[in-house]
């Protein structure tokens, strides 16, 4: 089938090599990564499930997450990318399972109702505002950097939104596992699973993906065998192959 | 050189294959493992620290760590096992660097001033005293489960012992490193460096060494790459050779 949506300036539609997904993308902005790729495959979900995603960019996860759940929220403050998010759900038609709405995470209360969630992911900005020269007012930096939402805010938000019971999965840097798990213990969602992701077997891991428990039970964290993305020799992994072309293996 | 060390009933003497250190060890007691040689080499020590090993058992950590450090206490409840420690610091000539004491972590200050050492170690109990059937009395018990100290207890204890800046590395369960976090904040230990150990790539992580530094900046934690025990085959990696066999490579 040939494309016939209409792209704005520096748009470009990629494969999202999952069941034929498409995702159109702005050059100017925040592309998504490898992380949200990663994330998508370690969220626990289930198919009669209703969660959200805060911070969803161009709304890459919940496109991925859609074959697998019943309805997904997507919430996203920068209101260039939340349009493009908009038009990646009708370019795939997903209307049905994929609400995006543009707002501040740190205002959840204004969209979502407390406890209403399954489930919550979340890909947020990684580095402190401390770290490195960076223009606040560029798309690129607020989507890395902790301009609009701290670690803090984030891990409160998905406590706030989610059910007793509900799933709180995130992807994050390894060299903040102290803070996160700090906040997790402070919002009440307790960690159960942790992977750290290595680009090589012998490189330092540099994603780490983290799943908690919303009033969960203290204690019986699994710590998952550490993926690593490329062999020795620069291919892709077996695993990583299975996410990226699942039709192949 | 023959060994003509008097030994007890039960108790054997194993080498160190570190330098030609030898250990007692007691077959009815708990003896130690892959952990505790992992932990002697993960933790961060000088030539000129002085430091504490909480919960020694036979001494085979102040054993490992004696050739890098100062001087080094170790403090160990169970007295059969504190008194084998003795004894291997003699065997070994080791006295003017390693003092064994038999007493309780939980009562640190009866025997050592607070911020009084550079470093702290521990191998503690892993296991909470809910799980799974256990004879109180059994020292072996005693040595793996929460019976004597619990994981509060052994990071309180290292948080009043250390100077400002100083460091603990810990061994634990990767199951328990939310506890262990949320631990580290409590009593001001900033974690810094996080390691997990596969038996085999593919295997799910079974052991975790963490360092924190007490009053550290928050933030900049470390993740290190995942230390492979096994090559797929069954051999020890590279990595273990280098701890077990030093001189063979």
């Amino acid at each position: 089938m040939k494309m016939t949506f209409n792209l704005n300036e520096n748009e470009r539609i990629d494969d999202l090599l999952a069941g034929g997904l498409k995702i159109i993308q702005n050059n100017t902005e925040f592309c998504f990564s490898i992380d949200a790729v990663l994330l998508a495959h370690f969220a626990t979900v289930r198919k009669n499930y209703c969660g959200l995603d805060l911070g969803t960019g161009t709304g890459v996860i919940p496109l991925l997450l859609s074959p697998h759940i019943k309805h997904v929220d997507a919430l996203e403050i920068n209101p260039v990318t939340a349009e493009i998010a908009e038009r990646n759900v009708q370019l795939n038609k997903l209307e049905d399972k994929i609400c995006i709405k543009q707002g501040d995470l740190c205002q959840i209360e204004q969209y979502y109702k407390p406890k209403s969630m399954d489930f919550v992911v979340s890909n947020p900005p990684y580095r402190q505002i401390n770290q490195g020269h960076i223009n606040l007012l560029d798309g690129v930096a607020r989507a890395r950097h902790e301009i609009t939402a701290k670690l803090d805010d984030v891990v409160k938000a998905a406590s706030y939104v989610l059910k007793y019971h509900g799933r709180f999965a995130m992807v994050h840097l390894p060299e903040r596992l102290g803070e996160i798990m700090v906040a997790f213990h402070k919002y009440k969602i307790e960690a159960k699973r942790l992977r750290l992701v290595q680009p090589k077997r012998d490189k330092t891991p540099n994603i780490v993906l983290i799943e908690g428990v919303k009033e969960g039970m203290p204690g019986g964290l699994t710590v998952e065998p550490t993926l690593i993305v490329h062999e020795d020799n620069g291919d892709y992994t077996r695993e990583l192959l299975k996410y990226y072309y699942p039709d192949r293996l």
